[in-house]
Formats: structure tokens, C-alpha cells, sequence
């Protein structure tokens, strides 16, 4: 039943993890690197990382010697294409006071005339 | 610091909470018909409504009598916006993929002449 989407919602649901994607998106780099910006302790980064790996988000190179981590974006699009089928919603209430403008408008000049 | 959004994600991790959101885009619900397909007593259904609408992104109705339930879609376009960020990046092994093949089918077609 479970597509991924779970756990992939469930590791974006924290700003620090957040940070540390956006920090990927830039390039690898690794704990340490990661744990830089952080007013945190380095056990604190790695169990964010730990969730990101989990959810797929984050990949720990297995060549390189310090291992750096690199994003992974598959479950980010899996997560957009959820969030596309609400996309013909957005900007709906903008819509109707658009429309409600529309009429009061109409109904002035209409006045006016 | 936080902007709604890990109150969003967190919302959006449940099966049974992405299964209401899905329910309440045909149009409004009362809780006992949000409650009627899922293999759930309806006080889980209640306190995963209550989830929802802590994030916003289920509103009650305070004027109908059976206070039907209607989907919000704002913090949906926020989630989506922070998400379109990472979109350059998405299909991106793809691509990799196909510049390795179009290098494998240069060198082949050079092989041949």
C-alpha cells in the first residue's frame, strides 16, 4: 500500500532536514560539511541523515574516502507528481475574487451608464 | 522559522491522510462519509481530520448543519513551490544516461567507418 510517499513526506517534515537537501542541491558533501551550519551536534546531524538515506533522499557514496553524501531527487519527484493532481486547485480563491471583481465592475459601469 | 511547511509534510504522511485529501477534491464531506471506506473507526478518522486541519489544509464548514469538510489547497501550492525547487534536477539520471549512450553510439558509428 505504501508507495514511498510516507516516508519520503515524513523525512521533508523537519526544517533542518530540509536545510541539509537544500545544502545538497549545491553539491556532495559530507557530515561534517553538513553539520557546519548547524547549531546542532554531529549525532543530531547524522540521525537527520539517517532518515534522508531511509527515504532515498540521500545517498552516502561507497567509492569516495570520506564518503560524502549526495542528494537524490527520485522521491522528491515522486512527492511532485502527488502534489500535480491538486495543481488544477491553486490560485482557486483568486479565481472566484477575480470573478466577484469582475461582476462589481460590470455592475458600476453599468451604473454609470 | 518554520513556514507551515513541516506541519504540511508531517500531515501529508499517512496513507489514510493523502486518501481524505483525495476524497474531499470530488467536493465537501461530512465526517461519517470520509469515514465510510476506509476499514477504520471514526474516531481515527477524526483525530487524522483534526491532523488536517491543524495543517490547514481541511477546513469545516460552520454555516451547514453536518459541518462538511472541504479540502484547502494552500498549503498545498507552498509545499509544491518549495518542491519546485529541486525540478531542475529531476529526470537528471535520464539525461545522464542518455549522453553516456549517445557517446557509446558516436564511438560505434566511428568503429564502423
Amino acid at each position: 500500500m505504501d508507495d514511498g510517499l510516507t516516508s519520503t513526506f515524513a523525512a521533508l517534515a523537519d526544517p533542518t532536514r530540509r536545510a541539509i537537501l537544500a545544502r545538497l542541491a549545491l553539491g556532495p558533501a559530507t557530515v561534517n560539511e553538513l553539520a557546519e551550519p548547524f547549531a546542532t551536534t554531529l549525532p543530531t546531524v547524522s540521525r537527520h541523515l539517517k532518515v534522508l538515506e531511509e527515504a532515498g533522499l540521500v545517498v552516502k557514496e561507497r567509492t569516495a574516502q570520506f564518503r560524502p553524501c549526495r542528494l537524490e531527487v527520485a522521491p522528491l519527484e515522486a512527492a511532485d507528481a502527488w502534489i500535480a493532481q491538486y495543481r488544477a486547485f491553486f490560485g482557486e480563491r483568486f479565481d472566484r475574487l477575480d470573478a466577484q471583481l469582475k461582476t462589481m465592475m460590470a455592475k458600476k459601469a453599468k451604473e454609470g451608464e
